[in-house]
């Protein structure tokens, strides 16, 4: 079985914007501190063992610090627009992970970002951070109540907004529309905040200095590289440091393209009722060849295969189980209609243990995160 | 004596702007609602005898409003950078007479954006608007114990920077660069910072909603306008509603330019030395003749003489005692050097009693306002 083609299921075009990454950006590949991450948490998360996670910026220092038993933290956000959907559950995969290792966790609901730039009713994305996101942190098992901070962008403290206002200083309008090209006020500030989620924790009012690590996907680099220089212009200052990013992979939709909640019918949601999501896969694009006897003959194809790369992201947990399907499959043996329902009898249970969970998590939500008046 | 030469002693270069504001802006001369504030608040403010405050936008909305009985609040802002000086004061002349009349009082200290626009040492800024601004502001008798807030930018309340977030939603950046020109993201936060000190104390966290009125120089009408269509954005989300505005002349420098803390030449500040202050009153440009033959026959130019504007903005407190000096210019009989001599002993004299009661008022300051820790 070769490692390379079963850990890197993506398309082609995907595939060239990540090695840009690499060429262009100096990130670097996740698989270069795997041993590291062996020895120093043990056991890597799946979605590093997997490849899904694959690259890093200074994730080294990070794995420093932790093995000198300096203060360490994640910082990840989550835009409550739309719904829950397995792309979030990944993010929250990783935070689970590293909550263990006692990393302190940082969760931003974006609320100002989807106010002022996405346009939403106010209500309706306070309801939806709370009752979609939160509530499926919960229900996905992140302990809220141990060593988190979990907080809405309009509704926090003010050394936090401190934090904003100066750091407009030293950014040029040049610097920004690079990354972003023309751009309204909404999305200047809302840039500056995002800087100021990922860089605040550093600071004396939040705790004091600790090393930050940010998991993002991999078309999140250009807001990691402007907050980078930010920590630099504000190193002396502030005491701001850069702080450490990995990257994983966009889950797909099942129609190949990008998954997102603005494309329901190729969305997994982890509030959809099971027999929805049940349909919804079997419709799902596959590694398939032309007909039963190709297939039978050249064997199926993973990588392009939307099913497959489900149960990388988290239907199947057991690396070995994985990789009997990824060589059943590959060796012919596994049709598509017979692995669909494996897929399908995998994700229906997932759902109906997780919304059981979930109904018992919405009753907690206002216990870990304070709503904004109004 | 010509009402309209004694109250309007300024350069035509300026009175031009002014009339653009008249002709093309929709700002209404102050005299039209004269008559309604002597009715309404009683005697008017000096400065508004003097047409110092010479225009305003809904001025007589506010009027209404205090006869009703509702509830009325002034905004202000300052700018913490350099020294206080005899422009600033008139400000805080005006807040005393409001105060007097019951109205709440919101004191910006602006030193977010004295921080990231005009790139100021934070620690100045935070020692400047502590014991320049705010320290003078007690020592000419303002009672910040009394209906006051005062604040600065970095260190209030999340929901004043919640609007900051939310009013960057209903704002182009072409709108913004009409006002501004070419902007940095500095300049825009700063703007919608500024727009959000003007609105936020209409919100229900700020005791909710009360008529504001924002007293300024006339060149800060361009701001006032974007705030008030920003108002009109969030009528129905938000409850705000259009702000008023008193527009008054500028302080002109003893050059006979703009007063200005970066030519300390040509300012007053409060706390010149009494003896540094009369050295350069005695340097002021005046509305002198070539000789003192030619002014005797022709009589002074008080409209042209910065010692005169000197009195109607604060050394002559007395309307009667105001037309005598002018009209012993007028009529040649007050010549320059006896009228400096003249100015120099009532400045001495104020100056003296300021800084005995500036130095109790510093050690008040941090009683009333809270600076930010870094």
């Amino acid at each position: 079985m070769a490692e390379g083609a079963r850990l890197d299921p993506w398309e082609p075009a995907l595939r060239l914007e990540y090695d840009k990454l690499f060429k262009y950006f100096g990130v670097k590949p996740f698989g270069e501190v795997l041993d590291r991450v062996r020895r120093v948490f043990g056991e890597p998360h799946y979605l590093m063992r997997r490849g899904v996670i694959f690259a890093h910026r200074d994730f080294d220092v990070v794995l420093d610090a932790y093995e000198r038993g300096e203060r360490v933290a994640v910082v990840t956000g989550f835009m409550p627009s739309g719904r829950f959907h397995v792309g979030h559950m990944m993010v929250v995969e990783q935070l689970k992970y590293y909550q263990k290792l006692g990393f302190k966790l940082f969760i931003v609901l974006a609320d100002a970002e989807a106010y002022a730039v996405r346009k939403l009713d106010r209500r309706e994305i306070i309801d939806v951070a709370l009752n979609e996101y939160v509530a499926n942190m919960i229900a996905l098992g992140l302990d809220l109540s141990r060593n988190v901070t979990i907080y809405f962008q309009t509704n926090y403290e003010r050394e936090y907004y401190r934090l904003i206002q100066m750091l407009s200083r030293k950014v040029s309008m040049a610097e920004m529309r690079a990354i972003y090209g023309e751009l309204e006020p909404a999305k200047v500030v809302a840039a500056l905040t995002q800087a100021a989620d990922i860089l605040h924790p550093q600071l004396e009012a939040f705790g004091g200095y600790k090393y930050i690590v940010v998991p993002v996907g991999a078309e999140q680099d250009p807001h990691l590289r402007l907050t980078r220089d930010l920590a630099d212009r504000f190193e002396r200052e502030l005491g701001l440091r850069r702080p450490a990013s990995t990257y994983h992979k966009l889950v797909s939709g099942l129609d190949g393209l990008k998954m997102s909640s603005s494309r329901p019918d190729y969305a997994i949601f982890l509030t959809d009722p099971p027999e929805v999501a049940a349909r919804k896969l079997r419709r799902a694009l596959t590694g398939g060849r032309a007909s039963v006897e190709e297939q039978r003959r050249l064997g199926g194809v993973p990588e392009r295969c939307v099913v497959y790369e489900l149960y990388v992201y988290f239907l199947v947990r057991d690396d070995r189980e994985l990789a009997r399907v990824y060589e059943e499959c590959r060796g012919g043996r596994l049709l598509c209609g017979p692995d669909k329902d494996y897929a399908v009898e995998l994700l229906v249970k997932f759902l109906e243990e997780h919304q059981r969970k979930l109904e018992r998590a919405r009753n907690l939500v206002e216990r870990f995160v304070e709503p904004p008046k109004f």
